[in-house]
């Protein structure tokens, strides 16, 4: 095919210059675009199916009950709310009828907005917004150079610069690793600290301990002003229900802070079906609801009103080995319906990424992330945790999956903007110009639309196959690494008042003497 | 994770005998299941879009004409069937106004049946069925240990033995790889007998020439009894349109023998917007649609209630250089846009597969052909061509692409069923049987679905980093390129009646002494 018109050389030439075709194609661009869907969700219940599935958590709720272990304050806040109470040992079972839960879900507000530091950067969660965070969670890290490791600080802090600098990465997320280098009492301070220092978008708290979210909750107050993040969330946290129909103190402690804190709540039952849920997805979907309903309801009662998210973390294992399966048919399945779910309660929807149980970037990985990517995109998912970075059913954060889930990011804003059919484009004046058999490369309709007609690749690569192997037959594994190498070499920090970086600072230094002290530590 | 209830382990324990948990993983099962997708096709254009769209190819199939090249026989007919026509040199630009072009689409009948030799493989085309074929063109084949290099005719048997063991390809499809080491006047007939003799699923007819077309419905005819393919089509055949607006000589002249006789004719617009139609989704669906009904409406002037499918084949090329993109967010909205449009007209639909730029089954390759599969699944496609084998825009066949992708094809099945919400869905007794916390694998529940309940992986694998690398750390390409070795090992010929293979083979005999002698050449 050629490109010579005088008018596509002249752009090619104008690409030459823009940095886009230079090294590896990937180009930094200080700007968030977050996704508001054309797309109509797709759906696959019908309308009685989402009201069996409604009726069958509020069974689950009512007559089997939610067990909350070593947190009697949240079974007595259950209590006066509307909840009956069991005691089982130290524990307490926690059953509610259909109207105290549907009560206080519907307190929680259908959208709202998280803050970050950049202001240009704040996030709008729920309705047919689409936002796209990090891996989360992750002990080990793994690049092509040096294998498979324990995550450091180090390496957070590289996973925070490269979500700083890829323009899909809507939010900075959470544990982007564990940084195993840094004692676990003291972590919560460094890894809010990377988050803070070198990016400016939006975070994830703390959950490791009710003390560690207070923190997140005080370096918040000191970035953003204790009155500002009272009336739009700066942080939202990861609530995960330690499934089957179970809640913990760890978990409902730290909801307690953030939900009373007015800050947003992620409320997330924890699903491995055929392990944590049953075999078969109606029945695993009533779950899900319930779990993720009894902690929206909590963070209702402790604050109504307060920012909630309805989440999903949905997998299955597989039976003979029991190992866990993602990018599944059954996950993808389960993602649509629970944003069926969802929506039917008017509460933004978590669920998604880019998933995979593979070890390395290979084929695997690819048609599973895309399997889960695409449910994300058409299902209407708000919230997108483990957009990027994801390997071994999340127990790896991959340098080159980022890079690699980045493109596929980019692609998916491209997809929720659906088709346009104004008269500009039928392109009237382009079948006028170009005769039978002919080319609409240099016709006037494609270059008035040049630009922007197509998402351009910047990390996947569309050369023949004779160019790519006299290019050294480099596969997308091995061009991912030399991005995200490129994008830490040329990562620039971006500016911070220091005045709140040096409170932020002090606040740091007290907390790590007191913590050393052993001083308010797990009060 | 625990497996050891006595149940799963004598699961287990059985699966060790079926040959799926040996080797590979792969079992070999000689049934297809033609899927019925219980999903609502998801949709991206409203109502008004489609209108908009179904208007504007009206509008070029009355003011701009296709042209019909070096084949005056077809302008005669759309002439003597209602359309204008104008002479442009030696080509005839033929015009048709709406009511012309609705009046023979709606002819076409919405489903039908292609029968394959086992009548147990025939396979419905329309309606909710959804049918999966291999690649089809590829002048190279590639594998792990060759490397890239021109197809043979033994790559093409062999990729006809893959098609017919692997249980979820439906179809053996058409044009495998292109069998260089024939002659191209003979190649048609070699091809036929590899479909023929080395599986038992319906397969494609030629459309290099004219007399290649009548070969092909001849040998048919033996196979199956002249009559017989009279009610239901026994080929397939693959109507290409030189577009942009245009067809020759050579695809009509295939089509005029195919429709005559009664075989199903799969007319496929060839489009990378950008190049062959505009840049815009809306003007490029207008423009497939005019070209694609325009092949159909042939079809019926020469046969009305000759089957017939709307055929899809739309990908774009990267402005900047002019490469094919495959998999990209443009291809997948325009599937799924023309699937509404063959709706509208009541005509089976053809487009998706697994498509990929990329050169090898790489981490592209894996995003890429999953984003296609999707849109395919979900977009409601009848026939898939290039389902499995496809890599670097069609350019080659690949062994382990072809076992990756089968793969993929299993688990679009199982998203087909959608999710199931009957009583014993909801594991009632799996809840009252496992505590708050528990574990679900044991349960009575799982037990009784233990079979069924997931898809079960046969190439992907699910195992933790530690196992994996002891076990040589084996990537998913590596891993499939021991799957179609073991399966061509394994491979047995199905049976055929030596009395029909004996009449075939007099007749390619004698076709290919006519051929070399020159007579009946080019007739």
């Amino acid at each position: 095919m050629t490109t010579s018109t005088s008018a596509t050389s002249s752009e090619r030439r104008a690409n030459r210059h823009s940095g886009r075709q230079r090294g590896t194609g990937f180009k930094f661009v200080d700007r968030i675009t977050p996704i508001e869907s054309t797309l109509k969700p797709f759906e696959v219940l019908d309308g009685d199916a989402v009201e069996k599935i409604h009726k069958a958590s509020m069974r689950l709720l009512k007559d089997v009950g939610i067990l909350i272990v070593d947190y009697p304050a949240a079974s007595e806040t259950f209590r006066q709310n509307g909840a009956r109470i069991e005691h089982k040992g130290s524990a307490q079972l926690v059953k509610m009828d259909e109207d105290t839960v549907m009560n206080w879900i519907s307190q929680a507000p259908a959208t709202f907005t998280q803050l970050a530091r950049n202001p240009a950067k704040s996030v709008p969660i729920g309705g047919k917004h689409i936002v796209f965070s990090t891996v989360y969670g992750p002990p080990f890290v793994i690049d092509l150079d040096r294998g498979r490791r324990e995550g450091t600080i180090e390496d957070f802090q590289n996973f925070s610069k490269l979500a700083y600098m890829c323009e899909h990465i809507h939010h900075n997320g959470g544990t982007l690793c564990e940084p195993n280098d840094v004692d676990v009492k003291e972590r919560h301070l460094d890894m809010l600290m990377a988050h803070i220092l070198y990016s400016d978008k939006a975070f994830m708290g703390s959950v490791t301990h009710k003390e560690n979210a207070r923190d997140s909750v005080r370096m918040c107050e000191v970035l953003f002003g204790a009155d500002r993040i009272r009336k739009n969330p700066a942080l939202i946290s990861l609530i995960n229900a330690s499934s089957p129909m179970r809640f913990d103190d760890r978990m409902f402690g730290a909801l307690e802070v953030y939900a009373l804190a007015g800050q947003a709540v992620l409320v997330t039952p924890f699903l491995m079906a055929g392990a944590m849920s049953p075999v078969s997805m109606a029945a695993t979907l009533a779950q899900q609801n319930a779990e993720a309903l009894f902690g929206i309801c909590y963070a209702q009662m402790l604050n109504p009103g307060c920012p909630s998210i309805y989440g999903s973390f949905l997998a299955n294992i597989d039976l003979r080995s029991g190992a866990p399966c993602f990018g599944t048919p059954e996950d993808s399945l389960a993602l649509y319906g629970g944003a069926q779910m969802a929506r039917r309660y008017h509460l933004p929807y978590r669920s998604g990424g880019n998933f995979t149980a593979s070890r390395i970037p290979d084929t695997q990985a690819g048609y599973e992330s895309a399997n889960t990517l695409m449910a994300t995109i058409l299902g209407g998912v708000n919230f997108v945790l483990h957009a990027a970075g994801w390997l071994e059913g999340g127990l790896m954060s991959g340098y080159e999956k980022f890079i690699l889930d980045h493109e596929t990011l980019g692609m998916a804003a491209r997809l929720a903007k659906g088709i346009s059919t104004d008269e500009e484009d039928f392109a009237w004046d382009a079948f006028a110009e170009v005769e039978p058999g002919g080319h609409f490369l240099g016709s006037a309709h494609t270059i008035r639309h040049y630009e922007t007609a197509f998402y351009q690749h910047s990390v996947f690569n569309m050369d023949n196959y004779e160019k790519w192997e006299a290019e050294g037959s480099v596969d997308s594994y091995k061009r991912a690494n030399g991005v995200w190498k490129q994008l830490l070499r040329e990562y620039q920090q971006p500016a911070l008042d220091p005045a709140v970086k040096e409170q932020l600072e002090a606040f740091v230094t007290a907390r790590r003497a007191e913590i050393k002290s052993g001083k308010l530590i797990r009060a």
